[in-house]
C-alpha cells in the first residue's frame, strides 16, 4: 500500500514534514468538533444527551485506517469510505461523522491523485478540477461499497423518491443488484440525492460550500477553531441544513437558517451565538450537514497552509 | 512493518475489531485533554494563553506514526519515541504530550510484546510484568534516541545533579558519547531521574500510578472523560506534580497537592473543582505530569475494556 502517511525512518525528516492527507483529514475531524460555538452541534462546549464529544474523538481515531486507504490510489474509493465508516462506528454514540467522511474521502483522494510517490511534496489544497475528477472516476463498485457502509451505522436519511424504493440506501448490500442493473456509479447515486442531501449536493457540484468554508477559514484570523466556528455560522445562514430538514422538517431548517444569518450579519457576538447553540441543543436540533461541510473545509484549509 | 493497526481489507472485519494499540494510544491522548475539569491543565473547558486544545489535538494526530512504530516490535523503542515526539511537535503550541508519549510508547510496546501476529486477539491491558520487561529491554541506543527527542521540542526539566552536566537531556544528541561511555540504557537514564520527574518515576517502578489511574477509571461510572477527570484529581492529591515543582518550586507543588486532596476528599464537587482549575490556569500552574499519567491510565483502561 502506498501510504502518504507512512513513518519516515528518520525522525528529523518527520518533524520537518507536514502531515500527510490521511492524518490531515483525521485532524480536520478533531478540529471540527472542537470548534465552538457551532449552534446545535456537539462542540467543545456542548454534548447531546447520548452523543458526546468523546464519541467524536473515538470516531475520528477509528476512521483513521479508512482515511489512510483513501490516500492510497490502489484502494477503490468506495471501499476506503466503507472502511472509514466501519472504523468510525466503533464507539457508543452512533453516527458521528458519516457525512464528514463522505466529503473527506474524495478530498483525500484528490490530494494524492496523479502524484504517485509525491508524499514528500509540500501539501496543497486540491482544486475543483481534481475533486471533480475523483467524483467522475467513481464506479458502480464504489456505489455498492457506499451502500454497504450504511450497514455499519444508523444514518438518518429521507425516503427515496417514488419508484426508487429498490435504491433506498437503508437496504445496504441488498441494493447491489438494483445498482448494477441501472449501472449507477457513486457519483451518479449522490447526484440523484443532491436535491435533498447537502453532502450529496457537494459531490454533484464540485464541493462549492466545502471550498467556501476553507476560504473563510483561510481568510479569517485567530485560532483555527474560532475561524471554523465562524465559518459554520456563515454557512448555516446561507442554506437550510438538510440534516435538520430530514429530522425536523423544512420549516425548522429554514428558521434555523434565518436565525444563523441574522447572528452572522450582526457580527456573530459570541454570547448570542452561544445562547442560540444552547437553544438548539436543548431542542435536539443538530445541523450536522453544515458541520460535515466545515470538517471538509478544515481539511482544505489545513492542506492549503493554515496552521494549528 | 508489523502494524497491529493495519487496515483489514474487509470493512466488516474492521467494524468488529477493536482499535489496535497505537490507535488506542492516540485516542487516550484525545480523551485526556477532553477530560474536564483537570485543574491547571488545558482541558475541554480551558486553554492556557499560548497552549490551546487544538494544539493537543494536532499533537495527538501528529504522534500517530510514532505510536504505530511503538506497536512494531521491529522498531527500537527509543526510535519510536523520538518519532512520536517529532510528529507531536508539528503544531504551534510547543510541548503538548512529551511526557504522555514517554509513558504510552512502552505501554504500547508491552501490549504487543511476545504476541507476534496476535493483532486480532481481544485487547488486554498489559500487566506490570510486561511493562517491566519492556523497560528492562531498553538499550543505550534507546537512551540516545530519547536524548535526540529533546531536539524536537522545548521540554521544561530540572538541572541535572552535580557532576552530571554531560548528561543534561537538553544537550540532545551531543550527550551521545557520555551515554555510551557510561553504558546507560533508557531504563537507566530514567531511573536516575526518578527522584525529580514523575514520568521517570513511573518507568523506575513498574508504572504504579499509571496503573492506579487505569483502575480508578475502570471502577468509576459515567462517561470516560468524567472518570478520567476524577482520577486526575485523586492522583493530583496523592503526590506533588513534578512539572509544577520544576516550574514553580516545591512549595507551590505541595500546596496544589493539598488543595486537590481536600477537594477529592470532599467528594469532588464539580463547581469547586472548576473554580480551582480556573485559579491554577490564571496563575499558569500546569500539573502536566499528572495529566501524562492520566493519559497512560486512559490507555490501559481502554485496553482493559472500558468503552467510549
Amino acid at each position: 500500500m502506498t501510504d502518504r502517511d507512512a513513518v519516515p525512518a528518520d525522525a528529523a525528516a518527520l518533524a520537518d514534514r507536514p502531515l500527510g492527507p490521511a492524518r490531515t483529514a483525521e485532524l480536520a475531524l478533531h478540529l471540527e468538533v472542537a470548534s465552538t460555538p457551532k449552534p446545535g452541534n456537539v462542540d467543545r462546549e456542548r454534548d447531546h444527551e447520548d452523543l458526546r464529544f468523546a464519541h467524536f474523538a473515538a470516531g475520528a481515531v477509528g476512521a483513521g485506517p479508512g482515511l489512510a486507504a483513501a490516500a492510497d490510489p490502489g484502494v477503490p474509493l468506495g471501499d476506503a469510505f466503507e472502511r472509514a465508516v466501519a472504523g468510525m462506528s466503533r464507539q457508543g454514540g452512533g453516527n458521528t461523522q458519516f457525512g464528514a467522511l463522505l466529503l473527506l474521502c474524495p478530498l483525500v483522494r484528490a490530494s494524492v491523485r496523479g502524484e504517485p510517490g509525491a508524499g514528500t511534496a509540500a501539501p496543497e489544497s486540491p482544486g475543483e478540477d481534481m475533486i471533480a475528477a475523483v467524483v467522475g472516476d467513481t464506479t458502480v463498485d464504489d456505489a455498492v461499497a457506499f451502500y454497504r457502509a450504511f450497514e455499519h451505522v444508523d444514518v438518518a436519511v429521507d425516503d427515496p423518491p417514488p419508484g426508487e424504493a429498490d435504491l433506498d440506501v437503508r437496504r445496504g448490500a441488498a441494493a447491489e443488484s438494483a445498482l448494477r442493473e441501472r449501472g449507477l456509479t457513486l457519483g451518479d447515486v449522490l447526484a440523484r440525492a443532491a436535491d435533498r442531501d447537502g453532502v450529496a449536493a457537494e459531490w454533484a457540484a464540485g464541493f462549492p460550500r466545502t471550498r467556501e468554508a476553507a476560504t473563510r477559514i483561510r481568510d479569517d484570523d485567530g485560532p483555527v477553531t474560532d475561524r471554523a466556528a465562524r465559518a459554520f455560522l456563515a454557512l448555516l445562514g446561507e442554506a437550510p441544513d438538510t440534516f435538520v430538514a430530514t429530522g425536523h422538517g423544512d420549516r425548522v431548517a429554514e428558521s434555523v437558517r434565518e436565525r444563523a444569518a441574522a447572528l452572522d450579519a450582526a457580527g456573530a457576538d459570541r454570547s448570542a451565538v452561544s445562547a442560540f447553540a444552547d437553544t438548539l441543543v436543548s431542542r435536539g436540533v443538530n445541523p450536522g450537514t453544515t458541520a460535515d461541510v466545515v470538517a471538509g473545509g478544515c481539511y482544505l484549509a489545513l492542506r492549503g497552509g493554515v496552521d494549528v
